[in-house]
């Protein structure tokens, strides 16, 4: 395929632009994202992490583990009468064991990062000057809708590839619409940290085309490209590189299928808080539905 | 004062209770939040930080930074050809310079966490087996009301002791009630950060009190313990290892007061989603105020 | 045993002494250790450590690793067109995997660190101020002796315990004398890392009072403390803690105990370089024989 | 100049050939340098380096640093009771405020490192395979001369490059030979991390080539590349990356050359013995020189 034929936004929102698809987010998104919520209840999109121990380790005390971890952790000394017990944590933000957000700095186009600006202007040695995540440090809050492509707990093949015609399937069975500036939440079932070395089943370019189509805001899922990779990886290269589509990658949706099944109900306010930190090429998140 | 006079919640809610003041967020506090939900216009109230940098450094290319940092990152390598740009970040929780969560066992009581579990089963070199911010990793949503002690963008003079009288007069200003389960969101117009080995106002034990009896569920503070301290340290030493209650250190509360005062309405659904990291003594958070 | 009846340096060398039975290299020490360097041959007696990646894991592609590890690395971002290459490392310096320097402030005795000063004084959250390993770090030059408890590649039974009597027999063996002043160097035949949760033969009170008695400046061993330990540990908590004399950890000595044999001679000029860092309970060390 | 005019030692060791021009140190340099070793006096080539706290900094209690820095501590808990102090380091090896040796891997000559192994084989996410600092962490041992640039204790001049010639002239000054396979330690004056964005004296390509036809095996210098840097940088990009130079960065020599002054005597033992980890592109080192 041409690359001119792939979707872009590169030009859609000006020359330095770092929001992407966060600019279908009005008012109107918002106001649907309000309607959602009746109780309060709440749910977490992301997958619990326990941390791996970094320091210390005196004698042959060590435990196995998977290196390099999502999350390491130090705990800290403050003095022979420690007023406060304090740690420290390593986070390796892409790290597919932990639920996170990618700025469109993480991925490059021929050297050029969303909407166009040279890799080596916008990442250095000390940061992200160009497309890093500080614009969804302020929080992004938004309506989603769930579409469960593996609905009652059940898991994709491994090498299944999901089309824009299974989109509209898994909307159709929620009986909801889907408005420009809502999120995608998809589910496909499966822990992308696991299979290590196996094939996961992931997204093809016409679900990429029906993101762009629909006005997909934000995509949060527990499946994205799949593996092994095709070129150009359709959510990393096109959504999120070309449409400038910030992804949460990694997130543990069965809880939510559970508590949408239950409540016979599969839209909700999203609200994403990741850490306020800026020149990043991504950030941890735990993304939570609020209905 | 006599230690068995301080409140306290040891007893309250079972002998290895996690969850503190949480456990008074319950379905009504929830309703209360969500009828604040009306536009789902939010504010952030954490303090956006820059990382500073921790690796490289070639050549003498150094620059000043106050250390240990809130937040390093290191920018990784990953092959010649990069297809992706990622980077890591070192976390130093419970640094001044970010906003985050304390958990419970932060602060121990004569070498015990809350609600009275020694020390040395509650923290061990690889992590919080005790009283850890795992709790708080679900979500944490209620709702909020901001009581502002500096109104107008002011801040409260150096050598100021809030109690809970001044309390009463916020919240008088507010027009709002305070109901049992939600948050208690206080504003002296601090960066606790900055004025280094300056006096910094805090809260007094009447305040801590005033806190219990209103049962307010999480603290969410620019003020907390005043500096120099005065021992116990109402807010660390009595609310947080006490009263189990959840606290906000080094929150950023100016645009929130501003967007208060703007709609004339100091209540919101607060949102908490810090990253879900098991083991910690407390975790970075992006506090939003949901309107 | 009484307290008091354990060999000390405490009173020897004054009140705020750093250098321990450094002091006892002189310049006879000196001599005899250029005597023995004759063509120039050296070997080392550190085990090599593969360090474990800590940073990037982009994908599912960790492998497994015993944490806390001894040594870790981050490949560092250089900019798009990287001039040069360059890593970061973490090191855990008494991990087992280790070979490294204990300096005194590694192991108090009753909350004081040799030779006597209160632990609260001498290690802080931001380092060490007393007993770190910065008098190590112009460099140690003595003589050494190689004992071999387990001559022609053999190991010591794992519940063997070592006494002065064992010491006499193996320096009988060797045809050489130790004087005051040299650096016993202690082949056992283990790496100390391996045998998790097994047991690990070790020196008992008499090796300690041989040591004493002999003048040894410096330990370097393959063996030390035996596992299960006895208290008090005969190595760190009298050898290092009490006379004040610097550990070699985690030593590999099969390289030396096999050069010693070809060349049947077991004494050479060992050289100890560690990194110069101040502040440290610790460093990580090459220690060279020099033939 | 051309490309094919520089000189390289690409094509002479092999095309797998780590050791570069240690391979020059032969049983004659080992003599000569037993010969250099009389009375076991030495002297640390090292700059002491003050690590700068990573963690804790609890409330605000942060000091001023220069960051990246060259090394970082963390000072560990070690449960409530705490048996033993523990630190950990990071260490950015080739950070200018540190002593180290650079592995043939840090420079690639048009994306491949010395002899000709394409950078993408050699240097990986998780580490060196072609080209690290492997091969030295055996020890290093060879007979080292003294050339000092800037007699009694005086510096070169900021803009003074420095070429073979002046090479000549330090040599004739010593009243010493030089041999192949000797170490050349080189003495400006300078502490290349201090004077940020000024300029720096530096070697020209006549000084390189004179290294080559000198036999040079490492060189230990207070120099080396000039700034602002010409290019190729004859040091980084000639000696090391063409030559297989292993090169001993950021020495502090000033105590070296009054030891030598005061000796009358310019040769010296010279013993590198660092850490012994595998897979880096250098390492952290404390160079030795012993008389």
């Amino acid at each position: 395929m041409a690359e001119d034929e792939l979707p872009s936004n590169w030009a859609r929102w000006g020359d330095d632009d770092q929001f992407g698809t966060l600019n279908l987010i009005d008012a109107a998104a918002r106001v649907r994202a309000a309607a959602e919520v009746r109780e309060a209840r709440h749910v977490s999109l992301a997958r619990s992490v326990d941390p791996v121990p970094l320091t210390t380790g005196l004698g042959p005390v060590a435990s196995p583990a998977m290196m390099p971890a999502g999350v390491l952790q130090m705990v800290n000394f403050n003095g022979a009468k420690p007023l406060a017990l304090t740690d420290s944590l390593v986070i390796n933000t892409h790290n597919a064991a932990l639920t996170h957000l990618d700025a469109v700095s993480h991925m490059p186009v021929d050297d050029h990062i969303y909407p166009g600006v040279p890799v080596q202007e916008a990442v250095t040695p000390t940061g992200v000057t160009h497309g890093s995540a500080e614009p969804f440090t302020a929080g992004i809050l938004t309506r989603g809708v769930l579409l469960d492509l593996a609905p009652e707990g059940g898991s994709l093949p491994a090498d299944r590839h999901i089309g824009g015609a299974d989109l509209d399937a898994a909307l159709a069975r929620t009986g909801a619409s889907f408005s420009s500036g809502d999120a995608l939440v998809l589910r496909g079932g499966w822990d992308v940290n696991r299979p290590l070395g196996q094939p996961v089943p992931g997204l093809d370019l016409s679900a990429v085309r029906w993101m762009d189509e629909h006005g997909v805001s934000v995509y949060v899922g527990d499946i994205g490209d799949r593996r092994p990779p095709e070129f150009p990886m359709p959510v990393h290269q096109v959504a999120l590189a070309r449409l400038g589509l910030p992804l949460v990658d990694a997130a543990g949706l069965d809880d939510l299928a559970e508590v949408c099944a239950s409540l016979g109900r599969w839209t909700f306010m999203l609200v994403l808080a990741p850490p306020r930190i800026t020149r990043t090429t991504g950030l941890v998140v735990n993304p939570l539905a609020v209905f």
